[in-house]
């Protein structure tokens, strides 16, 4: 018999689509992933410490957000499992899940399957990840921890000029630190970090090694110039923006995707380029990426699933 | 001086907006409305009871979900004016927000004054609502009190069906209450309605009546043939699918709104026809209008205003 909805990710998109598909008695069937791209079920909320701007909680640990969101949609009929989807087939419907040995025919699919953002690794960083480090200006830089201090961002291009900019707002100074000479982002944006007077640009500049006791404390840097030198800026925070993945491989080309990666999807919508199969979260969204904004998309994912399923059945 | 941001509007797409906007240090300035378009500060879910569907409490009165939401908008920064807007001036920035005697300039303005689920107002119904009379299936189809009991549909158009189909999970039988001769609903709509064993169509039939002692337990009905005649059908809920009004009037047509009323955004942002004016929530959408939705959207806004400035200051 073939499943009604399977849902592929645990994020907010996934858990808010799975949410309305259980109370729309669709019993979804959702595969959380076991480490999926190398995050923990619950997705990039679980790498966070305190989440202060999802609305309705004043402040809540990201781990704590998810695991209320996973309580509820098992509450509201959704079935959990904790496995991650190989690939899938999506020629012909019921459509094909592959999880190990495991093939599971669905009517509908709902992807929310996240990005991940994209991070160098470098010495020390997985003991002071998320003391200090952190992937996202618009989530984290508003903590406390990261005020009034000297913080550093990795990355020249538009997305790296707007977290800059953001994080003026709290540090006392920002350095962008820029692998090649000059800013890959676009002219307006490029004018927009030379004239705030907070942020300062290193050129030909890559960190490698965060140092710091229990919290950063300061980011070793090398120029990429032949004299290959090294020095360390003290600093509070350290911000990647150096762009995210998102997780479409095991869809294997068969949906259509931006170039990046991204999944297109009709703007205001969930829909896909295949009929049955629609896509929430990160996974379609480059522009945005907030936890309230994914699980805005996951609730419109099975509200159209469910509309799908009563027109087709 | 300018405000920098003014919110207009205190549901779920409000104050996602202002927690964004805040957090930004864009020190937002909220009118949260006065009994604004018959509605209490908080909007359509200051009138529900349990939300069960908002993704992050698994179950939490309307009221209290919005309570946390403007403490986390005033805790994030947001300043809150317990007063309705009567008119505001787009033609030039900074706009013009009048309100009473005063007039306020903002430099951004994200309009989240929602819509108002259409009611009959019927003998009854104030003592009633909520304790069986519902404007929304979808968010209170699923409460106990409705569970295995004939419920009454009230309208004939597409999303009456939907709503009368929705409500078919969880009722015994749906009564679905049309005042001419036909259903509005488009074809496919209709057959859907006359394909559902749980579904019966009265038409020529108007509700008159709503009776029960705490709870609804019938509604009065009659034909609008010209014998009028009445009947009371026992029934656990009376559900509204008679449309909404998108609270638009004090825009005075300055800026697209489509044929119903509701302001027109480019689909998959909050734009809309005038540059520095975000719209958000329900007052701009028409298909979704969940509050997980609505939230959704004003981050956005506040994301999208912020950009905004940061281009033309």
């Amino acid at each position: 018999m073939s499943e009604k909805v399977v849902i592929i990710g645990s994020g907010p998109a996934g858990h808010a689509a799975a949410i309305y598909a259980g109370r729309a008695k669709l019993e979804p069937l959702m595969y959380e992933g076991m480490f999926a791209a190398g995050v923990a079920a619950g997705g990039q909320l679980t790498t966070t410490t305190e989440v202060e701007n999802y609305p309705g909680h004043l402040s809540i640990s990201g781990p704590e957000l998810m695991e209320k969101m996973r309580e509820q949609s098992m509450h509201c009929g959704a079935r959990i499992k904790t496995e991650t989807v190989d690939r899938v087939d999506l020629s012909r419907r019921p459509f094909k899940v592959f999880v190990g040995e495991d093939v599971i025919e669905a009517n509908v699919i709902i992807i929310a399957t996240g990005a991940t953002a994209k991070r160098m690794n470098l010495p020390g960083e997985e003991r002071l990840w998320q003391k200090g480090i952190s992937a996202c200006a618009v989530c984290d830089g508003g903590l406390p921890i990261f005020r009034n201090k000297t913080l550093v961002v990795v990355g020249g291009g538009d997305s790296a000029v707007e977290e800059a900019n953001y994080l003026t707002k709290y540090a006392s100074k920002v350095i962008m630190l820029v692998r090649r000479d000059v800013l890959r982002a676009s002219k307006v944006m490029q004018d927009r970090a030379k004239n705030n007077p907070k942020i300062e640009i290193l050129f030909n500049t890559v960190p490698v090694e965060v140092v710091g006791e229990k919290v950063l404390s300061g980011v070793v840097v090398q120029s990429t110039t032949p004299d290959a030198k090294r020095s360390t800026i003290e600093a509070g925070g350290l911000f990647y923006a150096i762009g995210h993945l998102p997780n479409t491989s095991f869809l294997q080309g068969q949906l259509e995707l931006d170039d990046v990666g991204y999944i297109k999807t009709k703007p205001g919508t969930t829909y896909t380029s295949v009929e049955g199969v629609f896509a929430a979260g990160d996974v379609q969204d480059k522009v945005y990426r907030q936890a309230i904004t994914s699980a805005g998309t996951g609730c419109m994912a099975a509200l159209e699933a469910e509309r799908f399923l009563s027109e087709h059945h």
